[in-house]
């Protein structure tokens, strides 16, 4: 038995925006205690994670554990045929997942299941001292300027600030953001801006939103659901500045 | 005499949008009860009905009947230039129709008149057991929900639902829609999405809008105004399942 | 000292939105009265001219004279950037203009001075005795009609109206408003559709506009601050109507 109903699709449909254009194939593994994700990119830049609690859904059944592989890019195609306020559910039958969302009408679409050797990544575990919460709309903004002028940021946290900063060929762009929180150390890494926008698609996901840096180590994006009840997050590998 | 004055020109400008993409010139006649289209396309997929009564204008002056040959695209052009608050009137001169929007600024359009040996097509006559209402929003929006698998779409008819589906490589597709209708009969026929997405360009032209269809028959979409002032229809024929 | 701040950066957003489309490198002038900047394109048909006064700015701090060289294009990329809501500053350091914008986060750019050999071009005095206020909306408009039917477009002047007007291959425009203004002459001439977008730009520099024109004349736009802090204004050549 495996039927999960959900009221609010758009916590699919923001979720997989940002994973498709990530990863082309993914497992989702689903078990009584919720759905889970792990995946990263081809040149291992990126790495997602997605959960959802059952107590987050409407109905959970999943009687027994089942891994689902999908093509993300197909998936998506359909998720976005889906209304905020319809009702989604997820079934499954020999090959497809089958999602419905009912609202006005009834649609049903049928998504392949893919063969798919796939080889869970393990999540690093990465020991992070710095955690700032920063609305996504401010960071997507930030982003946008410094694109104007070059295509990687550097993102500098001291006592007050988080700075991001980049230095191009006809001008250069800084954005200051106020953290409020009380840290006492400073950290400084460089990544690539296309990648910080790809991860930023998953606006929607929560308004609770935080960061984490080290000096010339992954920036950590986390998107959390009230209550626990969900958690995306994304792991980006830092360039080094010399590279080009 | 020929002058026709009507308070609101988004009736013939959503006309001439589905119009436009259809077929490339059209003869519109004109007489003392009123305006008339009948057009196919050069592949005789679709036939194009449109009829406006005299009652339905402001002003309605023609004392003799008149033809009016023109190129679609052109006159659509010059129609998108209406707001939906102008007041639109058409008279002739010469080898012209001219269309005058009067609102904030007054705004005079003379688009030529082409020549063109104009066979009127004959309006098909299919009689239909099936008729079932269904606002225009839902059916385009089912068309953009089966797109994204086919390019061909099934509608099926039974005596609870209007069902529309279509089987892809990566998904299958199925919207249901409860028609609420007395049906005793079933129906099922195939159609080409961009052949239906033209149609539904003529959105606006009515909320009032229903669709016919018989097994392996022509799809029949009706859009009246109130008072049987106007009608704008469509016939589309079926494409048959084994064709590529 | 060099310090200007103004809290509303859309006057410098618009204009230069106008200003980059016309000319790629301009030269501010800068002294303890105001700002000023005269240009004029590669093919001596638009002249452009922008001052802003002291007055208008809430803090300005300029003791000495100066002369800003700008790629327009690069200006204009940081000025979008801005937002209606923020305070922009504007100071230098060697070889930048610096501008921030101060709104929920602080963002700092500095865009490269360049070199330029710059002859400020004088800006043609031209007794117009025809001035007719309209809004820019209105204009764009008209713009719009006109664009369908041709590239070229005539203005003329009489008593009442002011009359667009283009003949096309397949269809003419004409748009007449009525100006309302006490005016005993009249007043022809063409202009290059192209060229005047491109003036229509700097739509929302001011509510207060108006245009003047003589037969076979350059056609003037000014837009024009409260009291008289600022005035944009542009200056385009006629065509004439034997060209192709």
């Amino acid at each position: 038995m495996f039927k999960l109903v959900l009221s609010d699709p758009s916590i699919f449909k923001t979720s997989f925006d940002a994973i498709s254009s990530i990863v082309d194939e993914v497992q989702i593994e689903v078990d009584s205690d919720g759905l889970r994700l792990n995946a990263i990119d081809r040149s291992h830049i990126t790495y997602v994670h997605l959960e959802l609690k059952e107590s987050l859904f409407d109905i959970y059944e999943c009687d027994k554990p089942i891994k689902l592989n999908l093509d993300t890019e197909e998936l998506m195609k359909v998720l976005k045929r889906s209304k905020n306020d319809d009702v989604m559910e997820l079934t499954v039958d020999v090959g497809n997942l089958i999602l419905t969302f009912e609202g006005a009408v009834k649609k049903t679409f049928k998504v392949k299941l893919i063969d798919l050797e796939y080889d869970t990544p393990s999540q690093p575990d990465i020991p992070y001292d710095i955690k700032i919460p920063i609305p996504v709309s401010i960071l997507k903004e930030a982003i946008q300027d410094i694109e104007i002028v070059s295509d990687r940021v550097s993102f500098e946290v001291d006592e007050d600030k988080l700075t991001l900063e980049a230095v191009g060929d006809f001008a250069d762009a800084k954005i200051e953001y106020l953290h409020g929180e009380k840290i006492n150390e400073k950290a400084r890494a460089v990544y690539a801006i296309s990648n910080i926008k790809e991860m930023l698609k998953a606006e929607k996901f929560s308004d609770n939103t935080y960061l984490s840096i080290g000096t010339d180590m992954p920036l950590t994006l986390y998107l959390e659901l009230l209550n626990e009840e969900g958690l995306l997050s994304f792991l980006l590998a830092p360039r080094l500045e010399e590279e080009d």
